[in-house]
């Protein structure tokens, strides 16, 4: 490697600390070290993006390390954590002085939009492998699990549309849309819902973050709450650029089954539903039928409690 | 993959919270969730290991388990941080599920020793890189950092001889020693010296762990405290293996090049040193003049700020 591991930690990967508070000791020691708030709980998550797996390979550098953040603060979101710090494992196969600048400023736009500082990583030789650990904090008690959704509370999800981040990476291998923008901008630029995570934390009784499609992620609450759901196809939320697509190929599954989309799916017990206060589509209900069934017009399709396998 | 993310999870990643008081939440949401104890602060560090460039394709998957959490604890201990938990990002080339059994059983077993739990992770396909982070639990304000050092202190190294993992990678690479035992063992299996920090962490004046070789790893502490220091090689604990390579080769920087020992190097102020109440060896002085001299015999020989890069 042209520059050693330490002179690029030091050019790419070493900012002030925004959090001082919290985080109280960043880049260049054994650890770093994190003061979690008294009444808070520490919430952390990983993921890891492999070239020509999760991202094509010579994808661009910037958007990469923007959506790598992104993509973890969404499990932040998911549990009602605020973001406060990151780590970054990376593994090069060269080190490319360009890359590693647009990465960095990618990774670090999106940072500084949330107040996380990168506190620590690793920096390796191999095959292109990225993999980002956030941390937030939660107060005791308050994080958004998977595991306690009630029979009867109702199902919701963020934003404008489902499928949308789906067919950007349908596009994105071929498939002409007369709507690209919306669709592309999803699949390569997702918003983690960080902020709706923070606000539903009041009165949702559970919540996932939706990487791998609606219904299986929908499948991971019921499972870990023992419930079951009858989801209403007619509700999802959908964008023009989905309609149309659905309209030309039929395959109107995409909405539920294409991940990527990073909204939060959540459950809202009936006498909470005046709290609502962020954006989002009530979709379904939580029953106590076993697995998730889909109404879809006047029909309802049963998806077995295994989800969406067949799907994927 | 013959067995989907989630069963591969449950069936190799997913075991009891040993230490459930700090480890809220564990394998199995969106987060992990930890409480740090009050008073306490967190420390983090994340370690990756990529098949070809940190061991050979092919090793001993047990081994290879355990010298992955191994490395992270030795940076734990380098704090005076006691562990409590860890997640794993594993990224793999196919389900294979000996390696799999026995990678996690390496894993498991010296994370019972320590009581960590394993709390999060991910899993991808890719190229054979294995990321771990661990986390510590540590007083406020009394973490041993790098940048601490004082001019007079007095700078110590744990363990019976340095060297000895690079002598184990020579013998793997085919080097002939009469005394391999040892070296090999260090070199496969090293222990992280987390009693001794924890020991040390009451009158070490800074610490770093030997990752890269005590002369790379001592700059480090040199560097952060803006002082400098004289070692004494003749003092230098080495082992008969060690001894009988450098008389055969006449490769005496090895003890002080050679990276993987994880045995702990750190500084003690001239007035506390009787407290010191673990096994270990006084091998040279910290001083004002700038970077790091050793010397040997009665020569010193000037190694510059730059440290041992020409030993890499």
């Amino acid at each position: 490697m042209a520059i050693s591991e330490f002179g690029l930690i030091q050019r790419y990967f070493t900012s002030q600390l925004l959090n001082d508070s919290v985080n109280r000791l960043g880049v260049g020691d054994d650890c770093a070290l994190i003061r979690v708030p008294v009444g808070s709980e520490l919430a952390v998550t990983v993921d890891t993006m492999v070239e020509d797996v999760h991202f094509f390979a010579g994808a661009d550098p910037k958007g990469l390390g923007r959506k790598l953040l992104a993509v973890n603060l969404s499990d932040l979101a998911a549990m009602g954590a605020e973001p406060v710090s990151a780590t970054l494992a990376l593994t090069l196969p060269e080190v490319n002085e360009t890359w590693l600048e647009l990465f960095s400023e990618g990774f670090f736009e999106l940072a500084r939009e949330y107040s996380v500082d990168l506190i620590g990583g690793d920096t390796t030789k191999g095959h292109l492998t990225l993999s980002v650990q956030v941390f937030g904090v939660v107060p005791e008690g308050q994080a958004l699990k998977r595991s306690t959704a009630r029979v009867g509370d109702l199902i919701f999800v963020t934003g404008a549309g489902l499928g949308d981040a789906g067919l950007g990476l349908k596009i994105e291998q071929g498939y002409s849309s007369p709507f690209p923008g919306e669709a592309l901008s999803k699949f390569h630029n997702p918003q983690p819902r960080v902020q709706e995570g923070l606000k539903i934390r009041e009165y949702a009784s559970s919540c996932i973050d939706l990487s791998d499609g609606m219904a299986s992620d929908l499948m991971h609450i019921l499972d870990k709450s023992a419930v079951g759901a009858l989801l209403d196809w007619n509700k999802v939320p959908l964008s023009q650029a989905v309609k149309s697509y659905i309209e030309e190929t039929g395959d109107w599954e995409l909405p539920l089954s294409a991940g990527e989309d990073y909204e939060l799916c959540f459950t809202v017990s009936p006498d909470k539903l005046a709290s609502i206060n962020i954006e989002c589509t009530q979709i379904g209900v939580v029953d106590q039928l076993s697995g998730l069934r889909v109404l879809r017009f006047d029909e309802i399709q049963e998806l077995g409690v295994k989800g969406f396998e067949h799907f994927s």
